[in-house]
């Protein structure tokens, strides 16, 4: 008998133990998502006349999942198409109380766009707000909920961002795990992207990040990024200030979410295009962009296409980064990722940001202790913003230099031998 | 008698007059210079075994000298080559106390330089300190004054930029006039750019700013600009909220500094760099890049060549624009410029410029007649980003609509009719 409930526990016990270590119980998002949303740089505009190639219609989705594909960042990897606010008619179904998406810019429904995006081999992501509206003053869902979740299952939905607005805050932390049971009983697995943190945090509220990883994917921790640097770097500032209590819960399954890539819009240059880039690939930050996919230009879809950089983020072991060092304005943020020695040495990712704007380039050395890398065997080192670069073998006593642009970023991988 | 007096008497006013309104009486600088400076780029980098490209040695600045022509870029009226600071030995030469350039980084002396310079049809500037030392701590003309202006004009200098770091501002009023005067009378025609009010700013006093168009070209107000466009509009901002006392004395010969061009560097995007140029224009700022030519990306290459917008900045009036309103965070700045009709109605360069980041291009009206334009005839506009536009002719009472980029520009010019 003893053995027999040793058994059973020890599996009831392996089930927990799975649960807290891959979050939702729905089995996605095991790496950090990627795709593209359309609020960033689309946001609520819904004057089709005036802006054709703009406004939220079943058109901008339909255009940017075939650019998805035809530009080469579906093979890279960016796989969710995500239709975020004003998307709706402001009214409900009058005999259904069903939602109903906006007839004159969805002519042909969510299914035929569903179809559409699944067709190109990619996945619908949809917006929704757990209070009464949403955040643009859409129908939400509070007061239907089940309807909705069945209502997004009927849509072939796979990935639901749930915003916060008109909401009691006090209501979240029983309401948004209750929507995540409903999109789970309904049969169709559904990434599940939470705002409810966000709100917790600018009320002052700390969030219960072991509820969290329990009933969401993914959560928004903090405010809504903006076009500019000064916004990327609040947020990276929020991040590092707060990575104690934030970096250990973000894994497989359940990801911190800094927010969407700004790339490809107006207020990043290169240099800093890069830095966001390689910053949440440090964070295992799910690269959601928001951008006119049709007028990225090159060297912006480079960095957003670059392999290296993108194997950081999605690293299989899924474990955040965090800032490690501050020196003369050069920061250093550091991620433990594969591969792992047989002696249970990691390699990292390391970024340096400058914060610097004093014009030229900034060289600066450090020893690779100080770094924190500590393998005995060292490091193969490799430029990730540069394929053909090979720096060669550094030990923790040698010293590597980097010079970095102003408001710019190097980012190495350090390969453990 | 009375006749005779009364000519000569209007001669020596005509000459006053002239004086002041022409500035500093050595004909230079009608319109702002336009050229290329080390400093914003290069900064004080003497390493040149470590950074061949970039160390201030006269390599650099024969390299500027030849892609400015090579490029495209003196053809749009770039012209001055100006060495910054960081050029000296640490020491005056023994015997005859002269001013030395590095040996090792100028080998063959600036002679051999202003020759080269001078021989791609260019003009060459130079870099002292009125004090007793340079702000990187090589020697400042204050005990040489007469013998380092008799050596700039030995070495064939167009152009001094005067530098105010380790002195006494309260001896900058006599002291700047006392080496422009100096400089006068070596004979040699040299644009006179003093950085003397900014030191003043910084210090709390006010400029006089008749004693400095009576003896600077050109003069630097405030803080030297960053590669960043926090930077950029903490400038924009200075000049906004001081134009009363400012912008009126802005003219041929004598001109206001908001410091150089970021464009070609590492802190602007796309649209930022635009916008910096089209608000230097509207100021009719010198424009002075400092950036590395041979890295200076296509699409920026194009503002800085943007004949229609360098044509504003060189307008022959030489009227300085101003911020004139701003609404819903889109500013509206104006520059009075030619032609002007018979009635006497100037044209104007109108920029409007997003203090946005809310990702969207924000579209926004305004009455001509809002914009201060009231030319009975009307205006015919164009965007002088798109030389091909022509939107046609503006009634003062008409609506005029434009829709701004993030952080972004807008920039046309309205023709009086």
């Amino acid at each position: 008998m003893y053995g027999t409930w040793g058994v059973f526990l020890g599996g009831i016990l392996l089930l927990q133990v799975l649960q807290l270590s891959m979050g939702l119980d729905n089995g996605l998002a095991l790496k950090p998502p990627m795709g593209w949303m359309s609020w960033e740089r689309f946001r609520c505009i819904t004057d089709c006349k005036l802006y054709p190639d703009e406004c939220i219609s079943e058109k901008l989705f339909q255009r940017h999942a075939d650019l998805l594909v035809s530009e080469g960042y579906a093979d890279a990897g960016y796989e969710y198409v995500i239709i975020d606010d004003c998307w709706l008619e402001k009214n409900r179904d009058n005999d259904t109380q069903k939602l109903v998406p906006d007839r004159k810019r969805f002519p042909n429904g969510l299914n035929a766009l569903s179809d559409h995006i699944h067709n190109q081999g990619l996945k619908f992501g949809l917006y929704q707000d757990y209070g009464t509206n949403t955040c643009a003053g859409y129908p939400g869902v509070i007061k239907h909920m089940k309807l909705d979740a069945q209502t997004f299952a009927d849509w072939d939905v796979d990935y639901v961002k749930l915003d916060g607005c008109y909401a009691n805050i006090s209501d979240m932390a029983s309401g948004y795990p209750e929507f995540g049971r409903l999109l789970n009983e309904t049969g169709r697995p559904m990434v599940y992207s939470c705002s409810w943190p966000a709100y917790q945090e600018d009320a002052g509220e700390m969030p219960d990040y072991e509820s969290l990883k329990q009933h969401c994917n993914l959560w928004r921790n903090w405010d809504d990024i903006e076009d500019s640097l000064e916004s990327l770097m609040q947020i990276i500032d929020y991040f590092a200030k707060n990575q104690d209590r934030i970096q250990p819960h973000g894994g497989p399954g359940h990801w911190n979410d800094p927010d969407m890539l700004l790339l490809g819009n107006y207020g990043l240059s290169y240099d800093q295009s890069k830095l966001q880039m390689a910053i949440w690939a440090i964070m295992a930050a799910p690269l959601i962009m928001s951008n006119d996919l049709a007028a990225v230009r090159p060297e912006i879809k480079a960095i957003l296409q670059n392999r290296a950089v993108i194997a950081v983020d999605q690293d299989e072991l899924g474990i955040q980064g965090r800032r490690v060092l501050s020196r003369n304005q050069i920061e250093v943020w550091k991620r433990p990722i594969t591969p792992v020695t047989k002696s249970g040495h990691h390699s990292y990712a390391v970024a340096f940001v400058s914060r610097r704007d004093d014009g030229a380039p900034y060289r600066i050395p450090f020893t690779v202790k100080e770094l924190g890398l500590t393998n005995p065997k060292g490091y193969n080192v490799q430029d990730l913003y540069d394929a053909s670069s090979k720096l060669g073998v550094f030990q923790s006593e040698s010293q590597f230099i980097t010079r970095v642009n102003p408001n710019g970023v190097t980012f190495y991988k350090f390969t453990a031998l």
